[in-house]
C-alpha cells in the first residue's frame, strides 16, 4: 500500500511547526504554569458584554455563522470610517495571512520581511512556496527603508510590517510610515499587522485611505479585545483585493459565537479603555521587576515588554527555560541580536507577583 | 497606483462563492426565514451539555485553544478505538478538505468526484488548480465503481465519496466500500466524507483500519452533534498523513468554545440518541407532507429529505424559490438528474408545520 502523492511543494516542507502551544508544555511537565504570559494573550479577559454575547450565541451554534459576516462588517466599517467593502472578518490574522499570500504568493515569488519578525508569516510563506528575503532590525525597530528598498532589489510582491513590532514591541509614527510608503515599488502589497495598535501611542495608526491598493492592513480581537480563543480577526483593504478573498477563503469557516462576541466587544469602548490602563500598568510594573533584578525592560506599544537579559541569546534562553521550569510561560526572540531579549506578556497583579518571585531564582539558575 | 500582482492560478479562478448563506438571503428579501430548513444544520440544537461547557468556556476566550487538541483528540480516539496520532482537528469538514486539498494537489493534478456531490470539495479542488473528473450519480447514489474506474483512467491523487451522500440522502454499506477499496489505484488517496454517518443504519460507517494509507475519512459536529456554527470536525487517518497537515494548518487556529463544546458533546450519547430519534421522526414527517402534496420523497440516511418534485430542474427550481419567497429556506441539487429534486432539512415539528402549510401554496405558484 503507498503513500498518498503530496505535492512537490509539500514534500519540501519541513514538519516543524511556529509554536509549541503552552499546553503541550504544561503537559510535558507535568503541571499547570503559575503564570501564562508567553502568547501576548489579555489576562484582562474579554468585555463582559462579549461573554454574555458569547454565551447567548452558543444556543444557536446550530446555525453556521453568517458567511459574509455582515453585521460585524458593518459595525467595524462604521467605527474605522469606511464601507463596508473595505472589510475583511477572517480566523484571526494568522488566518487572514494564509490566504492573503495565498492570494499573491506562487513558488519563488519574493517576499520581504524582518529577520525575527512575525514567524507565522513566515510559515505561511514558505508554504506557498515563496522566496523569503529578510531585512535586519534596526535598534530593535523594524526597518520600513530596509525593507522597501528590499521588496524592490527583490521585486517583491508582498513586504510585512507590524506596527507595533512583536516580538520587541517597538513601534514607528503612522506619518513615518505613510511617508516610506512613497517609495513602495509599484505592484508590491504593504501588509501591516496592526494586531497591537490599540496598545499604542496617538498616530501611531497611519492614516491610509481603506481603498488605497498599496496596504493592507490587519487587526484582531486577539490582543486588546481578550479573545484570542476565539480566532477572530479582521483586514482593512481595497475592496477589489478584499472582494479577491472570496474566491480562495473558507465562506463559512466563522465561528458564530466568535462574530457575536466581536460585535460586543467592538462596541465595548469602557472595556477596552480599562484593559488600556491595566496593560500601561503591567508595562510599568514588569520594567520596574525588570530594574530590580539588573535587567533592562525595552519601550513598548503592546501587551508585552521585551526585556533585555544583558547578555547574548544563549543567556536569555537559559533564563527563559529557568522560568518556564519555574511555572512561568514566556517567549523570546529567535534572532540575534534581539534573541538577548525574553519577552512577557502584560498580566494582572498576582502573574506579576509570580514572575517578581520567580525571576531572581531564574535568573542565578541561568548564570550558574 | 496599481493592483497587487496576483497568482496565475489566483487569476483564473471566479469569484462567484459556493453557497450563499441564509442570513444574505434574509437581507435581500427583508424578513427572517419561517423555517430554516436549508443547510442541513440540526434544529434540535447542541447537547445542552455542549452549550454548558461552551459558555463556561467563553470566559476562558482570552486564552489561544491549545494548537494539538490534545483532550479532544483524546477522547475521539477513545471512542472510535484509534490513537490520537490517526486524529487531526479542524475548522470543520470544510477547513480540513481544503487542507487536504491542498497537501495533495498542485495544478492540473487530477481529481475525481461525482457529478453533482459536495460543492465545496470542488471549490478547494479549482482553488489549488486541481482537474476535476466526474462521474455521474447512478440511481441517485454515488457511484463507487464508477469514481474508481475513473480514478484509474486519470490517474487521480484524491477520489471523493460521502456516505451517505449529500445531497441525495443515499448510502452505500459499509461492506460495499470496503469492496471497493480493492480497486482503488496506487497513489490514490479516498476521501470518505463521513458528515451524516451519525443518522445512517448500522453497518454503513465502512470498517477501515484507522492506520489504512488509502482512506482518510471525515467527521463533523456541524450535524449530528448540532454545533455547525461552531466549526469543529475531524479527520481519520494513516499517523503519517495526518501529520502531514501540520506542514499547512493554521496551528492555533481552532476557537477554544468549540474545543470544549466537541468534547462535552462527544461524551453525550443520549443526546446523539435523543436526536437520531428526532430525525427519524422528521424524514418521515417530510415523506408524509411530500406524499399529501402529490411528490415522493427519497430514502435518507442523513438529516435532510431529497423530495421529488417530479419533472425537470427547472420545476424544481421554481418550488425552491416559491417557498423561499413564502419564508421557508431550502436548497437543491445542482445537476440533473437529480435537480429535478429539492432538499429539505429535518426540522422540529412546528418548522415542519410551516414546510407543510406552505408546500401547497409554492407548488401552485411553480405550476402556474
Amino acid at each position: 500500500m503507498t503513500e498518498p502523492r503530496y505535492t512537490d511543494l509539500v514534500q519540501t516542507l519541513p514538519a516543524n511547526v511556529p509554536f509549541v502551544g503552552p499546553e503541550e508544555q504544561e503537559r510535558a511537565r507535568g503541571a499547570p504554569f503559575r503564570a501564562r504570559l508567553g502568547a501576548n494573550e489579555s489576562l484582562f479577559g474579554p468585555s463582559p458584554a462579549a461573554v454574555k454575547a458569547m454565551q447567548a450565541e452558543a444556543l444557536e451554534t446550530w446555525k453556521y455563522g453568517d458567511p459574509s459576516s455582515h453585521d460585524l462588517r458593518a459595525a467595524l466599517a462604521a467605527g474605522i470610517g469606511c464601507d463596508v467593502e473595505n472589510i475583511l472578518v477572517g480566523e484571526g490574522i494568522d488566518g487572514l495571512l494564509g490566504n492573503l499570500v495565498r492570494l499573491l504568493v506562487a513558488p519563488g515569488d519574493a517576499v520581504v520581511t524582518s529577520d525575527g519578525a512575525y514567524p507565522t508569516f513566515n510559515y505561511h510563506v514558505a508554504g506557498f512556496g515563496g522566496a523569503l528575503h529578510k531585512v535586519p532590525y534596526r535598534d530593535d525597530h523594524e526597518d520600513p527603508a530596509a525593507l522597501l528598498t528590499k521588496a524592490k532589489e527583490v521585486d517583491a510582491k508582498l513586504v510585512y510590517l507590524a506596527n507595533p513590532d512583536n516580538p520587541m514591541g517597538s513601534w514607528h509614527s503612522g506619518s513615518d510610515i505613510r511617508t516610506a510608503l512613497d517609495d513602495l515599488p509599484e505592484g508590491c502589497l504593504l501588509l501591516l499587522d496592526e494586531a497591537y495598535i490599540e496598545f499604542a501611542p496617538e498616530g501611531t495608526a497611519a492614516a491610509i485611505d481603506a481603498d488605497d491598493p498599496r496596504v493592507i492592513k490587519m487587526r484582531t480581537f486577539s490582543k486588546a479585545y481578550g479573545m484570542a480563543g476565539a480566532r477572530i480577526g479582521y483586514a482593512i483593504g481595497a475592496r477589489g483585493l478584499i472582494r479577491s478573498f472570496d474566491k480562495i477563503r473558507n465562506h463559512f469557516g466563522m465561528n458564530r459565537m466568535a462574530q457575536a462576541g466581536a460585535l460586543a466587544a467592538f462596541d465595548d469602548a469602557a472595556w477596552l479603555l480599562h484593559v488600556q490602563g491595566e496593560v500601561a500598568r503591567a508595562r510599568d510594573r514588569i520594567a520596574l521587576i525588570a530594574q530590580e533584578n539588573g535587567l533592562r525592560a525595552l519601550p513598548s506599544a503592546t501587551n508585552f515588554v521585551a526585556v533585555d537579559c544583558g547578555a547574548d541569546g544563549a543567556f536569555a534562553s537559559a533564563v527563559l527555560e529557568a522560568l518556564v521550569a519555574r511555572g512561568v510561560f514566556v517567549r523570546k526572540p529567535f534572532v540575534a541580536p534581539q534573541d538577548r531579549c525574553i519577552r512577557i506578556s502584560c498580566g494582572r497583579p498576582q502573574d506579576l507577583d509570580v514572575l517578581a518571585e520567580v525571576l531572581p531564582e531564574a535568573l542565578s539558575a541561568a548564570r550558574g
